[in-house]
């Protein structure tokens, strides 16, 4: 098995979030690094979306990783694995969410003059992450099949800051009560711009469309 | 559509959860009803699980449901429409789970001269309602299948912290990579007295051995 880096993350002294995460974008656009944080609930499929995505991606720009989870490396070894590219794992030590400052300590542990696009896997959750800016440039998170279409009328916070959606696992619809429709048309009921990509990330199936999404993103924040 | 009792939870003053736990777990002994506590990520079906259980016991013992969500009162109006029961909804106001004290706001809305069990429906969240006692007599946790078997290394202590896992929606085993016999030795890693309910919520498959347990449990309490 692969080695990675493990970062124990220390919980933010700062009172200002905001103030912090606007400074954290300010320096990510000197350097030239596009930050995309991704957000779901446990057991969505948030890795293997990474790992599709990315080798869609990894010969086009420099990508690297940060796995924030409570505890393990089994990801961050999962996504190096299967990807080759650079991929840390942040320890919350308990904590069920990250903010500015912690990212900032993840972003230091990586080789930010060598790379375009950092990811940020956060913590499985689909209440707290969505209340703290991480100071990413966008926002995007996964709701999968078989969590069920009423999501986004249960969890607003989560949905009205995500700029994207991906509904993973659709190989699965034929097997779950999930109106597809419906789900998109309670995501925009939230956020009316977010942008819906159906996928299945363990086949590939309309990863595409989002990896073309993200290297438009990454080059537009580049300019 | 019935209408239901929405309840919304102020934050807790107390410091000491723990105590405020104990004393709520006390005055509950004395009141003869038994509180159990159900966890789980957002969409693996608590609340289809819960009205399955009920209408096992319901002609056995009176039972209650507190149905705690963030925003809306979509669980409550449900459990009341398909089992007939006593639903309350607690909204958390943007909180990631409840504590004792907030628990005992939502039990001073509930008939408890009249009840034998109150279930609490916790936020859906894997990470934060597992820090907190909420002076259950016993705590549960669904874990479904299309959530993978892996779950239990990476929430380490929701699993340590409750009595009894429902594997739930088993039918669909057959779509997914879920190892069932790695999933009970994760779970029994992290706590080797939990109680393991394979189920299929929809079909009620499974459930009368989790409901016959719980009538045992309730009885055993009101001794």
């Amino acid at each position: 098995m692969d080695e990675v880096k493990v970062i124990e993350i220390k919980k933010s002294v700062f009172a200002e979030n905001g103030r912090e995460a606007d400074e954290l974008r300010e320096y990510l656009k000197e350097k030239g690094v596009f930050l995309l944080n991704l957000m779901s609930s446990p057991g969505s499929g948030k890795t293997t979306t990474l790992i599709s995505t990315i080798n869609a991606i990894k010969d086009k720009i420099r990508v690297a990783v940060m796995e924030a989870d409570i505890d393990s490396d089994v990801d961050a070894v999962k996504i190096k694995e299967a990807t080759g590219i650079e991929s840390i794992q942040l320890h919350t030590g308990g904590m069920c969410h990250l903010d500015a400052e912690m990212t900032r300590q993840g972003l230091d542990n990586l080789p930010l003059d060598k790379i375009d696009l950092a990811i940020l896997e956060n913590v499985g959750n689909l209440v707290c992450p969505a209340e703290f800016d991480t100071g990413s440039c966008r926002n995007a998170m996964i709701l999968s099949v078989p969590e069920g279409h009423d999501k986004p009328l249960k969890y607003p916070l989560m949905f009205s800051v995500c700029d994207v959606v991906l509904i993973n696992k659709v190989d699965v619809m034929p097997y779950f009560n999930f109106d597809m429709d419906k789900c998109v048309e309670y995501i925009h009921m939230r956020n009316p711009k977010a942008l819906v990509f159906p996928i299945c990330a363990l086949s590939g199936e309309g990863v595409d469309a989002f990896a073309g999404w993200l290297l438009k993103e990454v080059a537009g924040w580049k300019a």
